[in-house]
């Protein structure tokens, strides 16, 4: 039998609604009696790889069952997140770190970045012969990881987005003109995409869809909205943040003037200028009076109670799903894909992936997602959509 | 017994997530056998007193009651709405109108504005001699009615606005920094200051609430956010979008540059120009790096599912309320007022009130339910308003 050794687990990038489902999905097995003498002491950095290097964790042995299972319900990074890209510099003092506290094993929860940063300390770690078992666990609202059919935290975003756009579109309904909702997502339009979840009739908004997937041209725009005007009097519009011209730089980067993280990232969220300048366009070019635009900003990521019990289910049995991948497995870095099953009704399984199939490049919506016109989905994304979300609120009209 | 006469019932104004909860607790009650042979046919005017002036209507007796039931789940103005303040001229084709129906009934449900316009039609009814009993039915997320000791719509707004700053309150704990979010209430601070429920810890968010009620000065929020940072190394601030200087003007109104209704409210919802502003002042004079600003915008009324049941309740009550009074009080006129009683716990009754209770001018928070220091809510507000949203969810953190 091997010798126990400690662990350090740390949640990083972007909030969720289910990241910490993750975390104590991976807790709980860590903890369990499976794991046998083989885990000591465990560890939670707090914020990230900043916690470590600063020395700075919460024993996860002293929370209690009870704590946990809160924590599990609870929106948000509970550990603390951080967006740290690991230097070489920082990987030595991190080993130095892991040596003092005899770590063989690291998870890291979190996105493309967060893998990166991951395959980086595990890289680094193997040059170093310094010996670790390494492993990503996958979290994006975004839905972009290249490694897994869908990842968690994207049901639940996509669950508050299609109820955000149902509620605005009786909104819509209600007062007229057009109504613009821009919804998260730097790169990819999942996120965007589940707004056409909200719709239970043929006239139900969104009347249109704007990914970043095809290029934003202000002309075709102009044309889509005096379009939906005329054939549905009234127009709901779901944008994405990253929409990008044919230069393929996000507008609401060039207007939000927002600084970039350690990965390069430029901020997008938490700012209406995206938003409020394609409101002026429309009203400026559609010759309509009633033109109003919400950014849906960080709720989409952090509100209490909108939450998709698949993805939290599937959020936690990743977390378990990594424990048991690094201590039995054989493999010494890895990340977790989940994979949809073919079978009648939705199902999944987790497998191991390497690292970098989650690390660095994220994927874009695949073409038949999209609609041909470029300014909607197609019914392919709607059926790989729905399994996601879970029932949505039903609403009636007269 | 008296002749049956036809009733007009319709929304008007800003729709909330249990406006239609009042609409059919009114038809439910215009249906039952209590009003006899009094009740002939319910015309559901749409979009408010634009549908009168157009004559379209829907008929409220061929509506199903599983129909019904299911609209007065469903947030938003089924009959749709409209911001219209009726002119004389307006008035002589409503009666002429209402004649050619034989309307005896008119109960129009909406806040201040839709109050003061069913005040108009029933004085014009009077000095025209068309017989006619008018009832307003109170509705408005801002809590501002001068006639209730607090609104339906109100209670879920609050409820939703909790939620989010909650949850953005444990996003703000993962990664640090300032946050802003603006909130709905054009001249009251009712809304904004249901964010303070959010807090379950001592170290909870909203760190630092801004009220219309207060004047704000920008050299008092910098110093408020320098020491917030200093004493929580994080800060989130919840802004209502009706903050105005000491010269009384809304500074959200003055940079949106939005368009006025037919009542005189300049828009300030349906853009993020404010929470922008805001964070770029904070960044400026704060030298804090991480500043984000969220605009909740129409979300905080129409999404489905986030809804305080005792809301919901109430909305329906007053509803059924107003078609007893309508009916059996032998005022011909006047608005239903929600009544806190005395007692053990949380209770409430209906009252009828004189229209002009709830028209036209607006209350603000009283002086008790403001801190001193002018950035921050009593404890009597949260005593008043916590039975109003309902049970939060638990939030836990490490």
């Amino acid at each position: 039998m091997k010798k126990a050794k400690n662990v350090v687990i740390a949640q990083s990038g972007g909030p969720s609604m289910v990241i910490n489902a993750s975390l104590v999905g991976a807790v709980i097995a860590l903890r369990s009696k499976a794991t046998g003498s083989r885990v000591g002491r465990i560890f939670g950095a707090v914020h990230g790889i900043e916690g470590i290097l600063k020395g700075e964790y919460l024993d996860m042995r002293k929370i209690s069952e009870k704590k946990l299972q809160a924590i599990a319900k609870t929106p948000s990074s509970a550990l603390g997140s951080c967006r740290h890209k690991p230097t070489a510099e920082d990987c030595k003092r991190i080993f130095e770190e892991f040596r003092s506290r005899d770590v063989g094993y690291f998870f890291y929860i979190g996105g493309n970045d967060s893998a990166d940063a991951a395959r980086i300390v595990a890289d680094e770690a193997e040059k170093a012969g310094y010996p670790l078992v390494c492993f990503h666990i996958p979290k994006t609202i975004d839905n972009d990881l290249r490694s897994c059919d869908h990842t968690p935290g994207y049901g639940s975003a996509a669950r508050f987005v299609a109820c955000a756009v149902k509620g605005d579109d009786l909104d819509n309904r209600a007062l007229g003109g057009v109504k613009i909702d821009v919804i998260m997502g730097r790169d990819a339009g999942f996120l965007a995409a589940a707004s056409s979840l909200a719709r239970q009739r043929p006239d139900d908004g969104p009347h249109l869809i704007y990914l970043p997937e095809t290029p934003f041209s202000e002309t075709r725009f102009v044309r889509d909205v005096k379009s939906a005007m005329k054939k549905f009097g009234r127009c709901v519009i779901a944008v994405s943040e990253g929409i990008r011209g044919k230069d393929g730089i996000p507008i609401g980067a060039k207007l939000a003037d927002g600084e970039r993280d350690s990965h390069g990232n430029v901020q997008m969220s938490g700012t209406g200028a995206l938003g409020d300048a394609l409101a002026r366009i429309v009203k400026a070019k559609c010759g309509i009076k009633r033109v109003r635009a919400d950014t849906f900003g960080y709720l989409q990521r952090s509100f209490p109670g909108v939450v998709s019990e698949t993805d939290r289910e599937e959020a936690f049995l990743a977390g378990a799903a990594a424990v048991r991948a690094a201590l039995e497995s054989g493999v010494n870095k890895g990340t977790i894909g989940i994979v949809r099953e073919e079978a009648k009704s939705y199902k999944v399984a987790y497998a191991v992936r390497p690292i970098s199939d989650a690390a660095k490049d994220t994927r874009s919506m695949p073409r038949e997602f999209i609609s041909p016109s470029g300014n909607d989905v197609t019914s392919a994304f709607v059926e790989y959509a729905r399994p996601l979300v879970g029932e949505l609120p039903d609403c009636a009209v007269f």
